[in-house]
């Protein structure tokens, strides 16, 4: 029968079913436990199996949570990427214009519209959805930019570009939806390499 | 009675309760209708009240809307001022420091976040809250800018200011969160400043 297929004994442990019983374990635990929280020992137990299958199946941690999300892109391994090729001191315009090249080109946009809801939402998936953010993304960013203050630069790159993917693709401001992606990318660029590179006004300015 | 007293016929034109229907109706009718399709005509008819008692308590249809979001402040009306006495060239800094100097005062900040979680969200209370950025406060840089492409640079300002708002007050991203407000307007305004009044790539860039 194929309810009793389905189930855990008629299970093969390689099967689609499997990844699927793994991802939805996943899915409970980063809302339970946060992304801080959860583990893949923790998935695993869950989904009823061995640790070493999520691994085989999802590499790490964070490549588990960006599968549960369905998104087709790792931002964080996205900005790893633009930060280690770039020549430092011009990583902003690469960083918009990889950005918006891989969510331009997402025929279906609406998982990445919904990651980006639940930044500002509310409830459990969203405070994970900020911890990834904050410890994968932000984290990303400060521990390759070479000035001091590396924390805060990241944060001022991240305020830009939530508020750029917020206005093009959620709120869809006019003509920011529209602009061509390229033409972004130069006029975005330059305040990312301040932010990331420039002199920041000491505190108490 | 009292019951009897805030229903309609032993109700007072001037008491608060009228201030109250008046506020109830308009929320219904701007959810119902939308920010541009809602009108004080629509409002005062579903309060059962003359429109000239609307106006009297409320002014405009914008300062009406904004009643109902239950926040201290018009940011429409803020960017208005700050952009009509700030010398031309130089908003940036004044911009950010008023606006984080408004919500950093603001007690009971929950009903500005309540409207920032709106502007990435769903339902017809998000689609008015949009309606009123793009038409009210967006609009109001646009008129005010004196360099080609005004609404470009409009929605550009808004971008920066969007995430600036999400990333301290929502997601309160450390260091944002708790940098001192001076700092971040000498960091930020540089940027307000370029999207306003600086040279911008053309398109095909």
């Amino acid at each position: 029968m194929w309810t009793v297929a389905r189930g855990r004994k008629g299970r093969r442990p390689g099967s689609p079913d499997t990844q699927d019983e793994i991802l939805q374990a996943a899915s409970r635990e980063f809302a339970a436990k946060g992304y801080d929280g959860a583990t893949i020992r923790g998935v695993a137990a869950a989904a009823g199996v061995d640790p070493a299958l999520v691994l085989h199946y999802f590499g790490t941690k964070e490549q588990l949570f960006i599968a549960t999300l369905h998104v087709p892109v790792n931002p964080a391994a996205m900005v790893r990427g633009v930060l280690d090729d770039a020549q430092p001191g011009e990583i902003g315009e690469r960083l918009i214009s990889t950005m918006l090249g891989v969510w331009d080109a997402t025929a279906h946009r609406s998982p990445l519209v919904a990651v980006l809801r639940s930044v500002a939402g509310e409830g459990p998936v969203a405070d994970t959805v900020r911890q990834f953010i904050e410890h994968s993304i932000i984290a990303a960013f400060a521990q390759r930019l070479p000035g001091p203050e590396p924390q805060l630069r990241a944060v001022l790159i991240g305020s830009q570009v939530i508020g750029l993917l917020v206005g093009r693709y959620v709120v869809r401001l006019e003509p920011l939806a529209s602009t061509d992606p390229a033409r972004l990318a130069a006029i975005y660029g330059p305040t990312i390499d301040r932010y990331a590179y420039g002199s920041l006004p000491p505190d108490g300015a």
